[in-house]
C-alpha cells in the first residue's frame, strides 16, 4: 500500500461543497488501496480576514500572537473535513501542527520545519484512518504555535511527506499543472509532463506561482515526488522530479516573467574590497529581499552596481542607498520600476551551447533593448522595459520551440 | 502581590472595541501592582457559527473533530486580546488549552479538567507578562482537544485560579453580580454583595444563569474565592466565597425559576427494590437529565414516581417510559411541559424553621397549587403552573423581604 499526502489550498476548501469535493476525491484515493495523509490551507478569505483584524489593531501586530491568530484558519478546514469524511462514513482524524508534530524555529510568521513526527501518523494509517493534517502551522522548541509564510501549506505538504516517506505528494491547486509559460500571455502554452527540482524552482523564484520555493527546495533535498495537477478536473498534472529521473532533458523547459521588480543602480563606486557588503549589509538589516545582482568589469578603479527588489521596496531602497552613497564615494544612487524580468529555464542548458546567444537574438529581432542580464547553470534572465513583457515571453516561447511537445 | 484570574464572556470580548475595553481593565489591574491571567471565551456568536457550520455538514458531527473546530473561537479571542496589550505596550502572551496545559478527560464536548500546569504561567508572571489563557478548552492524555461544554470558560478560569493557588477569581458578565432574583421579574430584586459557595450552586442549578454549575464546584472544593461582576461598569459585584466565612446568613438569599422544564408521571408502580433503578438507568442511557424526583409514600404497596427533565426531552423521555411501563407492571406514563419550578435558596435555612412553611403558605395566598416539592439542606423547590411563575417570584421575595439589605 503506497502511502499518498494529498495538499489542498485555500480555493479548494473554499466552502463546504468544495470541500465534499475534497473528501470525494480523497476518498477515492483511500478507496483505491492507498494510505492517504491530507494537508489542508485554510478556506480561500480566512487568512486575510483574520490578519485585516489584527492589523486594525496594530500594524505590524505582535507576531508570536499573529501566528496564535491565523493558526486558526488551517484548524477550521482540518476540523471540516473530517467531519465531512466521518458524514460519509470515512475513519478520519485530523491534526495541528502541534500535535503531529511538524517542528520549526523559533521565526514567527516565517518558521522553516525542522523536523515532522511520523509515529502517531503512521499508527493511524495502519489502523484504516484517513490522516487530516493543518498546513501552514508548526510548533517551536518552546511549545510556541507557528506559521510557515503565505504559500507554507506547500511546504507542510512536503514534509510530511518526507517525513513519512511517502509515495508521493500531490499539491492540488486550481491550475492543470506547471505549463511552459503563462497561458494567460500566449496561448501556445503547454503544460509540461515532467520537471526537474531545480528548474521547477527556477520557475519558481522567476515568478510561476504554482509552487511555493521551499516546498521545491525541502522535495529537492529529501527526494519528494511531487506532482502539481487541479483539484477540479482528474486531468494527469505535472511530474515534478529529480534531474536525473528525466529520460531526456529539454534544452528549455519555461519562460516566466516577473513584473513586480524594480531595479536601482549605484553609480561610480570605488572597486574596492568590502564595498557590496556594504550595500547589501544595509539592505538585509532592512529585511529588503534582493533578487538580480549585476556588477560589470570595472574601468579606471570606478564601477556600477545594479540589483533587483520588490517594488514596494523601491522608496526605502533609493532611500538607504542615499545614506551609504557618501562614505563609498558613489557618484549616483538611481532607479526604476518600468521593468521586466524575462527568464527562460531549462536543466538542458547546461549541456548545449548558444541558448544565451538564441535568447538575446530572438529579443533583438523584436528590438527589445536588454537592460541586465543574470544566468545560472539552468537559467537565464534579462531585465527589459515593463511594456515588452508579454512580447518578449512570445517571442521566446516561440523561438525554443516550447509549443510543440519535447 | 496578589494572583488575579480575570475571566471575560463571549459578549465581552464580542468586537475588537471591547476587546480593547477589556485589554484596558486588564492592564489596569496589572498597573495596580498584580499579577494578572486573564481568560476569555470566543467572540459573541462565533462558537455558535461554527456550530452550525458543522451541523449543516452531518448531525450530530463526530465529536472529537467538533473540538478541533470549535475550540478555534477562543484562540482567536486570546490571540486578538494579546495583540491589544502589546500594542498599549503592556508585555502579554496567549496559550491554548494544550499549551498550559488544562488536561481533562477523553470526553469530547463535555470533558472535564483533571489538571492545570502552573509552571509556565508562573514562571511568565514573574517575567512580567500578563498571561492570558483560551478559556472552554483543554488537552486529553492522548493529545486531542477536547473542550469543556457550554458556559466551559467560567469553569476555566476557575480550574486555573485553583491551579495557580490564586488570590482571586474574577468573572466579567453583562450582569453586575448575583441577584436576589431576577430584576427582568420584579425590580425589588437586589444584587447580593456576598453569597456562599452551596447557596451559589443551588441558584445556579435552579436555574440563575450568571455562574456556570461547574465552575462553583470546583471553587467550593479548591477553596477559590469567586467574584462575579459586570464588565461594563466598576461596580463591586458579588463575593461567592466559603458558607463559614459569611458573617451572618441570611435566612434566604435568593428566589429562582425554571420555566425550561417537563415533569412526567409514572402512575401505579410496585413499590420493590429496583424499580427506580430500571426507570432511570434508561433514562441516563438515553443521555436524558433528570432534575427533581420524587416518590412518595406508598400505599398498597403500589406507588407514583414523578421527576422533572429538560423539555426538549419531553416525547423521548415519554417514549421510554411507556417501554418500560409493562416490565414494571405500571398503569399509567404521563407528562406535561406546562410547569415552573420556582425555589428559594439560603444556607440560613438549616437553622431556622418554619421557612417551608413560610413558602407554602405565600404560594397558597396567591392562589398557586403546588404540584411538586423537593427539599435540600439549603433550598426548597415547588412545582407549579408556568402561568404563575413570575407571580410566585414576586410574592415570594416579598415574603422573605429579600428587597431588604440582609
Amino acid at each position: 500500500m503506497a502511502i499518498i499526502v494529498q495538499k489542498f489550498g485555500g480555493t479548494s476548501v473554499g466552502n463546504l461543497e468544495r470541500i465534499a469535493n475534497v473528501a470525494r476525491r480523497v476518498a477515492r484515493c483511500h478507496d483505491e488501496g492507498n494510505k492517504v495523509v491530507v494537508v489542508v490551507s485554510a478556506m480561500a478569505g480566512e487568512t486575510d480576514r483574520l490578519i485585516d483584524m489584527a492589523k486594525s489593531i496594530k500594524n505590524p501586530p505582535n507576531e508570536r500572537e499573529m501566528d496564535v491568530l491565523i493558526s486558526t484558519g488551517e484548524q477550521v478546514s482540518i476540523a471540516l473535513l473530517a467531519i465531512t469524511l466521518d458524514a460519509m462514513g470515512y475513519k478520519a482524524r485530523s491534526y495541528c501542527g502541534w500535535q503531529i508534530p511538524i517542528a520549526t524555529d523559533r521565526a514567527f510568521t516565517a518558521a522553516r520545519v525542522t523536523d515532522v513526527g511520523a509515529e502517531q501518523v503512521l499508527k493511524d494509517l495502519n489502523d484504516g484512518y484517513i490522516v487530516i493534517v493543518a498546513g501552514f502551522q508548526g510548533v517551536d522548541p518552546d511549545g510556541n504555535i507557528t506559521t510557515l509564510g503565505r504559500g507554507g501549506s506547500d511546504t507542510s505538504a512536503v514534509a510530511v511527506a518526507a517525513g513519512l516517506k511517502a509515495d508521493l505528494c500531490e499539491i492540488y491547486t486550481d491550475v492543470d499543472g506547471v505549463y511552459t509559460t503563462d497561458p494567460n500571455i500566449t496561448n501556445k502554452a503547454r503544460k509540461l509532463h515532467r520537471i526537474g527540482h531545480e528548474e521547477m524552482l527556477e520557475m519558481a523564484s522567476a515568478g510561476a506561482k504554482v509552487l511555493h520555493i521551499r516546498a521545491v527546495e525541502l522535495a529537492m533535498n529529501h527526494r519528494v515526488r511531487l506532482v502539481v495537477r487541479s483539484s477540479f478536473n482528474d486531468n494527469e498534472g505535472t511530474l515534478v522530479t529529480e534531474e536525473n529521473a528525466l529520460m531526456e532533458k529539454e534544452i528549455v523547459s519555461g519562460v516566466t516573467c516577473n513584473i513586480k521588480e524594480a531595479k536601482v543602480t549605484i553609480a561610480g563606486l570605488k572597486d574596492q574590497p568590502g564595498v557590496a557588503a556594504q550595500v547589501f549589509s544595509a539592505l538585509a538589516d532592512a529585511h529588503i529581499v534582493v533578487d538580480m545582482i549585476v556588477q560589470n568589469v570595472s574601468a579606471d578603479g570606478i564601477t556600477d552596481i545594479t540589483f533587483t527588489i520588490p517594488q514596494a521596496d523601491l522608496v526605502k531602497t533609493l532611500e538607504l542607498c542615499e545614506k551609504v552613497k557618501e562614505p563609498l564615494g558613489a557618484r549616483a544612487v538611481f532607479g526604476s520600476d518600468d521593468i521586466a524580468k524575462v527568464s527562460i529555464i531549462g536543466a538542458g542548458m547546461r549541456s548545449h551551447s548558444g541558448v544565451a546567444a538564441r535568447m538575446f537574438s530572438t529579443l533583438a529581432q523584436e528590438g527589445i533593448n536588454i537592460e541586465m542580464i543574470a544566468t545560472s547553470e539552468i537559467k537565464i534572465s534579462c531585465v527589459i522595459k515593463k511594456k515588452y513583457a508579454e512580447l518578449a515571453v512570445r517571442a521566446l516561447h516561440d523561438a525554443f520551440g516550447l509549443d510543440k511537445v519535447g
